[in-house]
């Protein structure tokens, strides 16, 4: 008999996490706030289509969130069709969501308290990783929790890390993140100040890449993205917005003086600010240009 | 007949440098502020040792010099015994220093007013890399005057890269040791504030460097230098401290805005100042460590 | 007859305001975690020294509060000796700590549920402004309340302001010395570069405290406690930091990029952690000059 | 007999100081890049226009220099009308330009040379102390000098402040002005983050400015200017950028770790490149309110 699982939250790396799940092994129910996407899922895969959270859930052996934030997995929790009204003791919640650690915790005492387990479990890989099943997934929980749930994250993930306990999954996925943000910014207000000194930005990529300074933003979303003015829209400006300050938040609370984490938490909040809710992560690079009144050229 | 080369600074770069020019087609004389390492040179190698500045390059057809700073070189041309007594008009100066574009500048016009050639040539890979002649170097000032000096560049690194008018090559070099900076401490902000929050240092690092926040200072020297607790001495933080603050004199000087490198910069002469003169530059992670009263571990 | 209010707290700055309340009108208890101080207080003033802070509060009209943090009043509300269990509804809290919005908000919100007001109201003025009665008392929370509170803040302080709904008070403390840490960290900044410029801090402060720049540190701070190298200790640097974090946070939950106050959140904590717990927030400028190597002079 | 005085730059500041040496005591030469405004001037008061800068300065006892920047100065230097092609020996410069450090010294090295004296001397008082000749006036340079260029200085400023040797002047003006420029901002951000918590400004500043965190800008600026959306121009945003970045370049020079002077150098320049040549300096606050989205209310 197939194990039932129901995942919660369609968006864009969502949607092709579910679609490893609709596989004969699993009996799957999927839910979404705009309910004619788990339709439309539910009319291409082997899977059925939830009213509601409570309906989703109810009688489910794994619950996978994947939500935008913490916060919007939390607000989930209650009313009479949230999760609480169906989830069984003995569910384990697999929150796939990039979620802030202090969330996570309240979120995992108040099901503790019921008999559900959870562990959070943020992904990175994107879109195509996603697609192709071969996601990292970083969790955080009891790891006899995380055995459990090896076979659902196996059928979406390839790289399964056990990080410590509830959140740890969160504060790695953010400080990647925030990584990930310091290094664009960087890169750009070097490749800004080059250019302008006389320096092609391809010539000073072709060395950086080859020399110390290189990262993965020099090696790949520069040339790719930022000289091609390409600018694909692959990962929202506001979520690693969301990310950094989830990192920021963690080292504050860690009592980490992190004057260039913090100081790019507020570039980053200026930058979505400035560019709104639809720009890529990589078009923080506008924001800086802007700022210098001159593009990277 | 071989041609004559100078060669001015037997430094840890410089003295594996010039033992590549120490070969049949260059006839070689060597200077060195401490006269015994250009007599040890000389003693061990096809080469002279020159009494002063003067006397290594009177009848030279290039000068190399690869001294701490380019106002180390600017103090090098005047006196009875400076560059200007014995440079010649038609000789090139090739400035392997991990110079200031400005003061290069300076260098340049004041030579040329002699009719003698400059450009600015620093250089990256590190002692093995000028050991094994596979530097990278990184060229600024006329095109007919890098193609003149090829061979003496060729004998010594392996990628030869024009990046502009002079100061371009400086400008270059001190923008990609800034970022290696911000790379080296922001991990180093993100790994502390996560193994304060349970995550393990080796676990975050094997996350990371499958992800999109790697740099090459994730990838090679936290696992290889600070997880293992080695440090290794074998570039100096006051260099890179030097480094960054020419990139971030070269951003204002190009009215970029670029709060991430000038904090950065400021960052590196508080941990320059606190761990002195002798450091390594990865051991700027201890100054964050000491600012924050715990390791990374 | 006289009115009950409860006092719990009788640290620095809650002693000498507790003191104003040991008056005819009033009928107080006094509690403090020490039980010695509160017997102390009690001998020498009109008071009887509670036991528990439920014994405290029991069958008081009022209570004040006057704690290093909101947590710690928060931790107080429950346990069978804690404030919930002596509580009566009708009775308004006064919470005089330096307190965080976010958890004055969550503990006005439980106390409303059984029918008991909560105002936040956080002092400035220091120690002699409470031994004088001439606080400024910064007041978040219902009007009426205020309304109502008037004689009790009226015997403490002299300037009682209503800024808002609960928690406008704390936010407004926090800020206010925000302002305060960002000025003694810039005024050092400025003071160590000029005397190294060779212009001596004397001789700066008499030119800024007559300009544009001038600052209540400037005029104050620096020329009493700095430049006699005093540094009396008035207000611990520990609850500067504390208060510094709270307006960073304040900033970053309304998402107002706001580089200098989170920059100097850093700098504080990385200040207080340097010089530990007894050290005064004016000390701060002694971590600016280990950093340095250096003394303003 | 009256001494024989040149004045060089007619600014919003300059030509209020002019006037107050267009006295019997002085025989007066006025010249300004603009032609018009030195023969308006001259038509005005008690004055010469001069065609050039070597026409002004011949035969002069005092030469006071007021232009935007050091370098300006530096450039008037040369050429056949330059300064140098009018400057006897014996002659005092008097400079009252904001200028930086270096090229003040550069100015006076060429100077000593020939036997010109020079001292720095950049004001404060802004163009209503220019008017009433209530100027303060910062001076470095050689005790001696200043002592002679005392009636000069006595006529147009009150206070008159010897800071050390050359350049000391100008990096007291450039503090005195970073320390507004932080003040300007830290207030900004902290008011918006009130305004935004629910804290009317003019409750924030009346509290504020009875308390610790007190700046000129908090009682003196926000009040008038941005509370009221004035924004005046009376002192532009452009010329205080300068300013900080000659106080952040003072700091570097001095090896004096800074990072909110530096931070606010960036802030300044991203400001001064968003909002153009012509915003006054309080403007920059609307630079932090686009960045926010929203205005302090």
């Amino acid at each position: 008999m197939s194990v039932s699982v129901a995942f919660l939250g369609l968006g864009a790396i969502g949607t092709p996490m579910a679609r490893h799940l609709a596989i004969p092994e699993f009996s799957l129910a999927v839910w979404n706030r705009t309910a004619a996407k788990a339709q439309a899922f539910a009319a291409a895969h082997q899977a059925r289509a939830a009213a509601s959270p409570a309906d989703a859930v109810r009688g489910a052996s794994f619950v996978v969130t994947c939500l935008p934030t913490s916060k919007a997995v939390e607000t989930l929790l209650d009313g009479p069709d949230g999760l609480l009204a169906g989830l069984a003791a003995g569910t384990l919640v697999v929150d796939c969501t990039s979620g802030d650690p202090a969330t996570s915790q309240r979120i995992a005492a108040r099901l503790a308290e019921r008999g559900i387990g959870f562990i959070d479990a943020p992904v990175s890989g994107g879109v195509i990783g996603a697609e192709n099943g071969k996601l990292t997934i970083m969790v955080g929980g009891d790891a006899a929790l995380l055995a459990r749930a090896m076979p659902v994250l196996k059928a979406m993930g390839e790289k399964i890390v056990h990080c410590g306990a509830v959140g740890a999954g969160d504060a790695l996925k953010a400080v990647n993140n925030a990584m990930l943000a310091v290094h664009i910014w960087s890169v750009a207000e070097g490749l800004l100040a080059l250019s302008r000194a006389g320096v092609k930005p391809e010539v000073a990529l072709d060395v950086i890449n080859a020399s110390s300074g290189r990262s993965n933003s020099s090696m790949n979303l520069f040339p790719e993205r930022v000289l091609t003015r390409a600018f694909p829209r692959t990962f929202r400006l506001a979520l690693l917005d969301k990310d950094v300050m989830i990192a920021a938040q963690v080292a504050r609370d860690e009592k980490v003086p992190s004057p260039l984490i913090q100081m790019t938490a507020e570039l980053f909040r200026a930058a979505h600010q400035a560019l709104g809710e639809e720009a890529d992560h990589v078009e923080a690079v506008k924001y800086l240009e802007q700022m210098a009144g001159g593009e990277i050229s």
